[in-house]
């Protein structure tokens, strides 16, 4: 029995490669007074990781060299000597890139499986859900009859934010990476259209979709995409900056968006969003996406690969688009 | 006696030359009934000019090929056919780069010189200032103690930027073209500092300036400058794209802000601004920078060239920073 880990023990320059991860296996921890054995279960890969190996300052400090990956994670309590927590209880917490974690519960979540499965609380109820959730209600600021759009539809934060659009009344048109994705964001999310970056013209694309022009973008890419919309946005428009994976693998510097004087011509905003500034109200919102799920408004999918040894081209999915929902690694 | 007009004749590309305008003498109108004749005394220079010559969709129509040159001016009335106004009332209006000037009276606003010279009525009490009001005050929203940073720091806009600034509490940092900019803004204005970025490396002279990171930045410059910028913004800064000068005359694309992820990291916001969306508001504004003028809070410098005929070498004076405080064209 053993507990195996992932550590960062190198810098990427560019993509990550194998040679700036080892993989150990050690022996699974004791637990002391007041700490609980968590056996992982799920593990959540985000796009995030990438700007969290690199030694810049940022929203939080990166991750230091020969210390276990940063991850959200889901499991199951195995060994308890802590009041709150008993054998069999489901938690989520953020232990990291290991089959097993060890806790004295003030960084763990119970949670109820009989409301969601476990992955939905690394999906919608999770990070992703409520990075959506925040960004786009107290950032985008959604009225009724508005247009939204958002990049990386499909994806664990696009999609919820394109169905807590509809939810609001707006039109929404995503942008994705392929016609799979695309047909799923409008069949089963009831997106009104949605972009196919690959193989369309997106600057045609959109103009068709929103002719009126763009009340929101929701930005999960950044790059050339950004630029597009940039160049449509109408008086007033809100962009919200919630990442740029086209950009975080970058060995060049980043893309800036060209077009940013749109934003004078048409006294528009950009701002960037960081979920963790919302932590006081995770709580409140949790409670209303639960409800919104319950009542088959809010669906999601959930992208399973296994293993932890499996992180890093599992993590590399989610560059190259191959994943295909929320992408999660199990461990069994 | 004749009136003197400059038209645009073609659509630049890059820098504006003297082909793509003409200069035309022709008969002063007659005034029919309900109408003035003004008599042009300044008429204002601005970087925006260089966006109207554009035929592309902007917060205002191109100007048009054969029409006289848009611009504010200043004047006095000679000839009235209007219960309104009286030969030798001071008026500034819109009536474009000529020597004489038809109105209705409906876009002119007669204005009191003994409580400002007619000039300060195209600059601090001038779209110059009102847009320094309302960009700084409404966008950028000013706190006690935050540190604000202005480019074009001795211009018609950032001069007033920076004394408003001041006299919200803020320290001000100015980035100017010159020395002489440079110790205006300081000894004469009251900034705190002002970095000369024509021989100062901006990047380390504002990290010095600004130990604990930018608050609000004033952007009317764009390029290189925004980008050291955001690189050095706080927790939630506001970026207040009011111009780009730099950016104009462009042959090649607009270089976008390649640190504009540092909006993600910090949760700040950029944001638009054009004066015509305060119109409602002009006057307010006006009574209370009036008040700041009586009580010496608020300087500012103007630079007058001489003859419509000179409005070409003296609008380029813009672009290469050779202006002075605000650039007026005096008819005489």
């Amino acid at each position: 029995m053993t507990n195996t880990q992932i550590k960062l023990t190198a810098r990427p320059v560019g993509n990550p490669k194998e040679s700036d991860f080892s993989i150990e296996e050690i022996a699974i921890p004791t637990i002391q007074e007041g700490e609980v054995l968590v056996k992982t279960k799920y593990i959540s890969l985000d796009p995030a990781m990438r700007g969290w190996m690199n030694d810049a300052k940022s929203y939080i400090k990166p991750i230091q060299l020969g210390e276990v990956f940063r991850a959200g994670t889901a499991g199951q309590i195995v060994e308890s000597n802590h009041p709150n927590f008993t054998v069999g209880d489901y938690v989520t917490g953020g232990w990291g890139v290991q089959e097993y974690g060890i806790s004295t519960g003030k960084d763990l979540l119970k949670v109820d499986t009989k409301i969601a499965p476990l992955t939905t609380y690394m999906a919608t109820l999770g990070m992703p859900g409520l990075t959506a959730y925040f960004g786009l209600l107290n950032t985008g600021m959604p009225k009724e009859g508005e247009t939204v759009v958002v990049s990386g539809a499909s994806g664990a934060v696009g999609s919820v934010v394109g169905q807590i659009a509809k939810i609001k009344g707006c039109k929404v048109v995503g942008i994705a990476g392929s016609q799979e994705k695309c047909d799923y964001c409008v069949k089963e999310l009831g997106f009104d259209a949605c972009i196919n970056y690959k193989t369309e013209d997106v600057r045609k694309a959109l103009r068709a979709a929103c002719p009126e022009g763009i009340d929101i973008y929701f930005d999960n890419v950044g790059g050339e995409i950004l630029d597009v919309v940039l160049g449509q946005i109408r008086l007033k428009a809100r962009i919200v900056i919630c990442g740029a994976i086209s950009q975080y693998n970058n060995t060049q510097p980043v893309k800036g968006p060209a077009n940013y004087l749109s934003l004078l011509v048409n006294r528009a905003k950009m701002e960037g969003i960081v979920v963790f500034d919302n932590a006081a109200n995770y709580g409140k919102a949790s409670v209303e996406m639960a409800e919104w799920i319950k009542e088959g408004k809010l669906h999601s999918k959930v992208h399973l690969e296994k293993g932890v040894k499996n992180f890093l081209p599992t993590l590399m999915m989610l560059f190259s688009g191959k994943n295909f929902g929320k992408l999660l690694l199990e461990v069994e």
